[in-house]
């Protein structure tokens, strides 16, 4: 079979005008909604008051109406004397008794200004007794009266076709009676997905398949820009199902396909898509990393398009191609919020000759938002969950410096920039931390990458906090040895590291289970501190030269839950991590050393709030209980102090 | 009866410290839902991976798995020849037979690696033929796999308590199989209006009553925070009705009363409040501006507030003390995306020792955004309608400066700053240029002020075009007399300008209105170019001194469409305007006097794109035929020319 290249690969731009001037991108009808439901929804027509704001003269204040040239000499000293009629004007009446010369009416805030009267006298400049009120202050003709369509005339035009609504806009439709507003209806978009090898999630994965991702993502983007989304299901690789399945999706406003876009052999995808449609593709392949074999079509100018399978590239090519076709077609307009402006926190070198997007994580800094390109491949679904957006970098960029000014493009409106990065070492420990502080608010992400990656995440200012248990070889201190001028050390607590095995194994120190050549390794991520652990006590083994024999050795996983579970589902036999893990999964475990959990932070987030408040959790009485609540964990005396730099 | 005043006054920061303290702000519960419905809810438990991802070592690329050492000396220069093995690997099935030294097999994207194989070679670098391989370049082992658990591995916590769920999230925990999430429950919010002058709107007006401005406001407000509102009704102002819906509302997590809070005469409900709430009232007037009245409340740690009974007072009251309840009790913390940075457009002197929040508009330019204060009373709908937000003023604080950085609170998180603010005079021809340019997804506001308003605006950068009919008295030309030079001004069209009045009237001239007492007017703002005129004309007719004897003549209103809407409802009898709103209301119309209507656009704003494109609709065929299809309008030969700057 012969495989089929992208022998054309197009510009973004150029793809975009391709497939934007053959497609129908304008809202598909009207509806008439309660204005209950019409937040976030854009106008299809000019609304014109029928009914003036407000519909009758009235007072803005509580206090007595009066004829103004009867208060112009007032003042404190000389009040004037003014007879008080009989009748209290209030909201909602209407005033009974035109106001005679000379005299005043008692009236409140929203009542109607009764005939003769032309000011209102505020209660606070008046004294009232015995039938009278002295006036202390004199008013102007129309003080603090607001006339009949002051606010709104009737026949204004108060909302343009195009308005997006607000909860604002609720009052202003409300103030002219208005009830029900014309709204662009929502676009209608059918979502298949591709792929001999999907599963939907809740199903049980067997085999060599995997779950559907895609189509959970584009149905969520879908909703999110306005739109409605219908999952059609899983069409397997073979023309008919997805024939069958693209028929029942032409019923729709829109269709994305997702899978079934590369030049594998049982791709057969854009070839269905290609005779159904007319005019049918419009582009295959972009010059751009990741998405490359992205398929933009149309049929009778409606938009149809293949996604990538691999999620990443899934979502990025979402982004760029379909995000504002979706805007379109519901009237509304790419908003320029879902940019974000930034600093690109490390230089970043791009790929040559491609228009590249760099997902990143957002970093806020005092007032200024720093990008940290992720690094993933495009298989990963982790790399756009911990992502919030990414940059873009035109084919001829060949970097970006370090601290240059950078857009950063929202992988969705919900985006919110987390008040914690804590990079290090997994812990259970931690974790219960940034429980108690999430209680208080304060939003975490959690990258778990090992004790030294956490500690270069704080010296690249990538991290506020970073969870460190590493070991120096030759002195056997915790921490300090690793610290430099730029970061400082919170004393954490005390942790029982050991072997963890099922039970019914009779070993009783580590060399039994490196001796032991039917059990199997599960081995944690270099640059782990229970990796270090692991590495020294191999060397204090004479294990160094050979240790590439430990079966499973290069089976690396990044947590001491993961290396636990693995354990206990009988993926591995054996593996080092802590005790509380161990009891979690029902583990045995054996004792091999007592190591210091701390804390380290760069000197120049110290002073920000949110790492204030995780160093005071660390001190409360309520996160020592849940520490010591954790097997084989130990408090120190001096938690959340520091104890270096 | 005695007036109850606001003795202690407390600031906004004690007032917070107050309330918060006396109410259970966080989630009232959690429920599971649906994955597909979590997009913006809030986790409320970690999520865990019971599911490796991939679940299996899998196939980044298309091409053929290898063992990487038979591939170790391959270049283009000498590739390495491999046998093919019969297998065909494609995504979702398992490989049946283990890959053989010296062999490679045939393996698509997402597919399982074979036994015995521990790389890929992309297809890129291989020929196939006669059931051989030649590799063109060598691959290291790992090389374009991805092994079980590397991306996610079962046990690994993804997913965090508090976290905001974001579509990309969706694909997530697909990719982990999960289909429903633990969520915090959507808090219940009762919303109240009091005032014996409330109807809903949707029913006829009558005497002295007017629309329910506030509930729609309040229950889309909390909707958009997050909540479920409902309505409960309107209460009379008697003590009877406001606690029959008190006691219905306190069934509901919180309570939000608006109106009722002045000091006036008919208002009880604050009373009410403090006799059935358990501590009850908490706080009594803030010393705040707009807002002091507003009532802070707990009952059993539930809160209830009523606020401000005017519409604006009531929004930012709503912003400034409910809405990080709503949000924390939704499990969400205040976002700081509803603030934005701006800059201070105008030097804007603040009320004396009163915190004050100054509602604003937004306007951009470059990247950098403007506040333009509104200026505009409590009472009116219109003030928040046009307004994005507003400007925090403490107490201690005389005036802001022009240029200085201030921080724009946003009304509501559907805010988008408008492409084109169009500040002049009202028109049917630019409101038919604003539409088109609608259609091409440029967002326009447009506030009416007038010819004189529109041209101040430009001199302030509030504006970016200014739609205006100015006739110099003296030379009886227009507009351009009143340019300087940072303005630019660009010829439009010229309109019919006559007096309106309704059938019957056998009147000719302007004299024959003017002499006729039995006839009221409608006039024109001041500053707008109709009103110059008339006060012109009038002086011509030497009616100089006596203007104000013409009945109605103080009475203003802002456009043609008012003026025609105000004649042909009997409210008026005759005015000043262009014809063809007489003719959309059926009036008469006499011909006074045809005029320039041009655009004025600051000189700054000129190459803007959005300016730019007005200018091109201005020009094209669409927009003449649609002015030329306008009742006494005609389209000047070189309509959209620079004509001036």
């Amino acid at each position: 079979m012969k495989q089929k290249e992208f022998h054309n690969l197009l510009s973004v731009d150029e793809a975009k005008k391709r497939f934007y001037s053959n497609i129908f991108k304008n809202p598909k009808g009207t509806e008439k909604i309660n204005i209950d439901d019409s937040i976030g929804r854009i106008l299809s027509t000019d609304i014109t008051a029928k009914q003036d704001v407000p519909p009758f003269a009235r007072s803005q204040r509580d206090g007595y109406a009066v004829i103004a040239s009867d208060t112009f000499q007032a003042d404190e000293e000389n009040p004037v004397k003014l007879k008080l009629m009989s009748e209290n004007i209030s909201a909602g009446n209407s005033p009974k008794t035109p106001l005679k010369k000379a005299c005043a009416l008692r009236i409140a805030t929203g009542a109607p200004i009764p005939r003769g009267a032309n000011a209102v006298v505020i209660v606070e400049y008046c004294n009232e007794s015995k039938g009278f009120i002295e006036v202390q202050s004199g008013v102007h003709p129309n003080e603090n009266i607001m006339h009949a369509g002051e606010d709104v005339m009737q026949g204004e035009v108060v909302f343009r076709q195009g308005m997006r609504m607000t909860s604002c806009d609720l009052g202003v439709l409300a103030a002219i009676g208005v009830t029900q507003v014309d709204v662009f209806s929502t676009p209608k978009v059918a979502v298949i997905s591709t792929g001999n090898e999907l599963t939907p999630p809740g199903n049980r994965l067997t085999g060599a398949k995997i779950y559907d991702v895609n189509s959970a993502m584009i149905v969520g983007a879908c909703k999110e820009y306005g739109a409605k989304a219908e999952f059609l299901g899983i069409a397997k690789d073979n023309e008919k199902e997805i024939e069958t399945l693209l028929k029942k999706a032409l019923k729709y406003d829109a269709v994305i396909i997702s899978g079934g876009t590369s030049a594998g052999a049982g791709d057969l995808c854009y070839r269905v898509v290609d005779e159904m449609l007319t005019p049918g593709i419009l582009v295959h392949g972009v010059a751009v990393k990741p998405g490359k074999p992205v398929v933009l079509a149309a049929h009778k100018k409606k938009p149809v398009v293949v996604l990538p399978g691999f999620p990443t590239s899934c979502i990025v090519m979402f982004n760029l191609f379909v995000k504002s076709v979706i805007l379109s077609m519901c009237g509304k307009k790419e908003d320029t919020s879902s940019k974000i402006k930034a600093k690109c926190a490390v230089r970043y070198s791009s790929y040559e000759g491609r228009h590249e997007f760099v997902l990143s994580n957002i970093v806020k800094s005092k007032d200024t938002y720093y990008a940290y390109p992720v690094p993933k491949t495009s298989g990963a679904v982790t790399s756009f969950s911990s992502a919030d957006g990414y940059i873009e970098v035109p084919e001829d960029i060949d970097y970006i410096e370090k601290d240059e000014d950078v857009d950063i493009v929202l992988l969705s409106d919900e985006v919110t920039v987390p008040d914690i990065v804590f990079i290090g070492s997994q812990c259970m420990g931690s974790d219960a931390a940034l429980t108690i502080l999430s209680k208080k608010s304060y939003l975490s992400r959690v990258i778990n990458v090992g004790s030294t990656g956490g500690i270069l995440a704080c010296q690249r200012g990538e991290a506020d906090i970073c969870g460190t248990h590493l070991i120096d070889a030759k002195s056997g201190v915790y921490n300090i040895g690793f610290m430099d001028k730029e970061l400082m050390l919170i004393r954490g607590y005390r942790r029982k590291q050991g072997i963890m095995f099922r039970k019914g194994c009779q070993h009783k120190t580590l060399g039994d289970f490196l001796r032991d050549n039917k059990l199997r390794l599960i081995n944690r991520n270099t640059g782990s501190g229970t990796r270090v652990l692991f590495d020294m006590l191999l060397e204090d083994l004479k294990y160094k030269s050979d240790r590439k024999n430990i079966k499973g050795y290069d089976v690396e996983s990044k947590s001491h839950n993961a290396v636990a579970c693995a354990i206990a589902s009988k993926k591995a036999d054996w593996g080092i991590g802590i005790c509380s893990a161990a009891k979690m999964y029902n583990l045995e475990f054996i004792d091999l050393r007592d190591e210091e959990y701390d804390f380290c932070i760069p000197k120049s987030r110290f002073k920000k709030e949110s790492v204030r408040e995780f160093i005071s959790v660390l001190k409360s009485d309520e996160f020592k209980k849940s520490i010591e609540a954790l097997v084989g964990f130990v408090v120190s005396d001096d938690i959340g102090e520091v104890i270096y730099g």
